[in-house]
């Protein structure tokens, strides 16, 4: 009984803490005009772009949505079992996320004033735990899952703030501070987490969830065609820009589509692949061009990237998946090193050859946007190109190291079920095996 | 076979007599441009200033699908089958609402014209169609839903039309014109259709429904999420307005679906909630901010009443319904006595306290759209909250009488079916024993 | 094994071709600017127009995923296991149609310039190749479907380029160029595809599917509500003109999902219908408003036209498809003559009636819009009504030659398989029975 009670406990005491803070620190901005970032503040030059040419209101409340991708995405490999306790992380995570980033970007006169845009933000780190949970998904509990995310939004912010508004990188759809980030921070918590037997096992079970997870994935597709390309231009204002990263992410995910039907029949007894592959694929072909979407300038180069990281990514699955798993100890459940890790890596790397190719000829108006510190001539394409490039390792640090805390504090004995709690849990309460401590 | 061409009959008539009467009375207007409410029409200020500024379409066009949210939370408690029907209730309802309206405000040289906004009214007016056959589900057959539907379009106008055009109340998501006369007509029609025997094992074989349920729950969740927080904004014109009625929107189911983790193991066995609680908590979240959702200056208010209405809400369901049951015989199918009808009353509540506190110096601009009376001086601020409130027992009072009247309609023999046609009809006939007149 | 690996050998030549075709001849259009069109081009008027007001881009970005409308449509008649190749071929199909309304409209000085707009013109194709897969699927295999979207979408944009740029037709939702293109185009090839025996097994099978269909019924209807009416209006740039397409295109498919309700009980033994026909109402009173949606200038036109079009296509079902079968042996599997073809010939009629009745005073400042030629005065009313009529049957002939030579094609031996082969992949690797070569 006590077990059962202590996440409606933690839920409690979470959610007064929310209600607390916001009332003492978190006021809607006065008025939605530009200059909402104030001088005095040291915020990036994008924020203040943004200020100009407010994005609409519409796209902001769809962004919002976006972790809900994640979440029809996890519903294909775990049915609907998992979606509540993804939806509670998702409604805590939104809100510390706006507390969090708050303290951090717009903090003034002792107030945090909020805006639609907060929200977006908030959304983005939200993104960021529900990748994670994907890789730990199914190896633990709903408490274990709400500490990992209070603890990943805070880095997670960390993390953003340092790249974006002190280095000045361009990374607009996030490819490394979403993608890359949320994937290896959940890997570290995985391998901390390990547990070497028993989980055989499960895995077996879901594989018979045959045709249920086919129309989730179905459904999972669909919804990300639609509402993700939107996504990986939430921050690129402008509407040339916007055009062109949209325009880059349907083309990379058209033909990381295709790659999957080429690679299936080599990999796997199938003719054709399983829905869940073609899902993966939209996703790997997304999470590619969050960095290079907005700074592609011909179409076939998205072509070209989402060809390519179309055929990495279920290779990863059968080849570097068993290796993770054997040798380095780490379980992935939802394979989101195949899906956001390595695509992520491949998006930060051709973002950083493409800044060291742009040039005022090619972008014309663009570089401005895309490249503000480059336009404004106090910094060459080189060094925007090198810092682009450090960008990566500092994330993978920044994520490895908040990943192993992470992974140690849930790691505590009081975290932890006793075995006939477990066991209990398992059988009674637990549709589809969320939660296992 | 007689009682199986009654549906089909009606359905003609009343097509037949839509087609007519929009032959006769309904013309597009003529240009989308300000003035399309003419001086001499008694139509309310905020109808004008919409006039200044259109909503953008792509904006009105999902409104118009906001039944349809209504329509999938309903799938979760009762399966494809239920779709059917409801899809054929809002079909009718859309065109009737447009001509009854259209009646009501835009009568103008013997024509109604009729533009994008005429949609969204007609859509608030189907919601609260959709709400009240929520109370009775399972236990009207279709063609007694389509008189409901008739009769209620009419005198859900008319308190509209009072509310907002004749006192100038403030409501712009609907807390009382939709959510709260929604939920008390249905129950009025549930009280005088109440047959004592044979429901006790009806809900049980729902219960067994079991895994699609879920499916159907996680699917409507997220369709929530999506579409209906810019329904709370609907009707607010003005970017700023709308911002923060969104954005209390989100606060608040957020916050009511935490709630709703809290609550659920310490009232019913299982640790986490299933996912039609979550849905539910979701509706009720949004119930509660229909009328508060502009007039809200800071978002922990949004939190809070968002944490209370996701507390009471479940509190309802496990110790009202009985007693509504039991004592006041009214059976209510889908709970919308909890889900609409309380939050709606609350939120109501919150507006006239909200009102009270409103002053030009915290709203600044905003004071003009969200009370346009106050503004132009021609109220004080106390004479508006006094008007919001009594804007309650009204709406209470009309939406009792309509039920009374309406069910007395529906309890006409002419209507019922004999029970050989009964028994027939539950068994061949539907699926998910949605009708048994 | 050399069956199994032509589809991945296929895949990976074509999107090499289209990486290649991309590289050498594909650049984003420098600026979105008016004047894309450039003179020395015969690019139609509406094309020029949409220069001076660009279509707000996320309108664009849901218009992508019109196909996804058809794709969710199928799924109620074949389940997860047809939405794999659908996505194939859809992916395919956008890159392929983009490449030739390239070669059509926009080639200048060797390079074609895309944006947003030729997004949305190949999407209109590949949703044309998919309702000509609608007629024949369960009998074609992957790759004939692959090699189909490569003749079609030349075949189809042929046509448009024809009707749209030469001629100067109207049909701003297409219901020639796209409803019935498809679908006569689908219709001859199945009829040069006809194989007598093996096919009433296959139809009984499915009928089973019972309760699963239905769920995906219902995610389909309402997926068309929400995302097909701004399809229609998806060119129709100015937005009094836009408004009055959604409109009408809401209102006949209101009509015609009553109309439905009629027919369903004097048709069939049930008395409701079933989600699937529903669907099919939508489909076809959205088909059936595609040329005439922005011509209407009255509600009860729509409302007319969707009742009596709501009545056809039921009929149609039940009479005309098993003649259709057994007389010109055309199978149509997923009955697209009836939703698609029938609709879109209905609508191109009725668009030729209102051109007749087209007046400068009754369409005011939209008479530039609708009927550019004809307010530049170079052209009559009549002239241009017989223009519109002519369309038609340019229309069918086109389709029908385009499907004979494509039906052709498919039929070589070369991508027939042998009986052996066909039956392995029948129950090996197809869930749902999809390819049967």
């Amino acid at each position: 009984a006590a077990s059962k009670l202590r996440l409606s406990g933690l839920c409690f005491l979470l959610q007064v803490l929310n209600i607390l803070l916001f009332a003492v620190f978190v006021r809607y901005s006065p008025e939605s005009s530009p200059g909402q970032c104030p001088p005095q503040l040291n915020c990036s030059q994008r924020n203040q772009d943004s200020g100009f040419q407010q994005p609409r209101f519409q796209d902001v409340h769809i962004q919002v949505l976006l972790s809900f991708g994640l979440l029809v995405a996890f519903l294909s490999r775990y049915g609907p079992g998992s979606a509540a306790i993804s939806i509670l992380i998702i409604a805590f995570a939104i809100q510390w996320a706006v507390l969090i980033q708050g303290f951090f970007y717009f903090f003034l006169n002792g107030k945090i004033y909020m805006e639609a845009q907060s929200m977006v933000s908030a959304d983005f780190c939200t993104a960021a735990v529900l990748i994670s949970i994907g890789a730990v998904l199914d190896r633990v509990n709903p408490v274990q899952m709400l500490l990992l995310a209070l603890l990943e939004v805070t880095v997670c912010t960390l993390n953003e703030y340092i790249l974006l508004s002190l280095m000045g990188v361009s990374d607009s759809g996030r490819s490394l501070t979403v993608h890359t980030f949320g994937a290896y921070f959940g890997l570290m918590v995985s391998r901390i987490l390990y547990q070497p037997h028993k989980d055989k096992r499960k895995r077996e079970e879901r594989q018979n969830m045959g045709h249920q997870r086919d129309v989730f994935a179905v459904v999972g597709t669909i919804y990300l065609w639609i509402f993700w390309p939107s996504f990986t231009s939430a921050t690129t204002v402008h509407n040339n820009a916007k055009n062109w990263a949209v325009l880059n992410t349907y083309f990379s995910l058209v033909a990381s589509t295709v790659a999957t039907f080429i690679l299936s029949p080599v990999l796997y007894e199938e003719s054709t692949p399983r829905m869940v592959q073609i899902q993966d694929a939209t996703l790997a072909g997304m999470a590619v061009m969050g960095m290079a979407g907005e700074m592609l300038i011909t179409p076939f180069g998205a072509l070209i990237a989402g060809f390519l990281v179309g055929l990495i990514s279920p290779l990863g699955f059968r080849f570097f998946m068993p290796v993770l798993h054997s040798r380095l100890k780490i379980q992935d459940t939802c394979g989101v090193h195949n899906i956001h890790g390595l695509p992520g890596i491949l998006g930060a790397l051709l973002g950083t050859l493409l800044t060291l190719m742009a040039t005022a000829d090619t972008y014309g108006d663009r570089l401005e946007l895309v490249f503000p510190l480059v336009a404004q001539g106090s910094r060459t394409v080189t060094d925007q190109a090198l810092i682009q490039l450090g960008a990566l390792p500092l994330t993978l640090l920044l994520a490895t190291l908040g990943g192993c805390l992470t992974g140690a504090v849930l790691k505590t004995k009081m975290l932890r079920c006793s075995p006939d709690a477990q066991y209990k849990e398992n059988t009674v309460f637990w549709e589809v095996k969320l939660g296992n401590c």
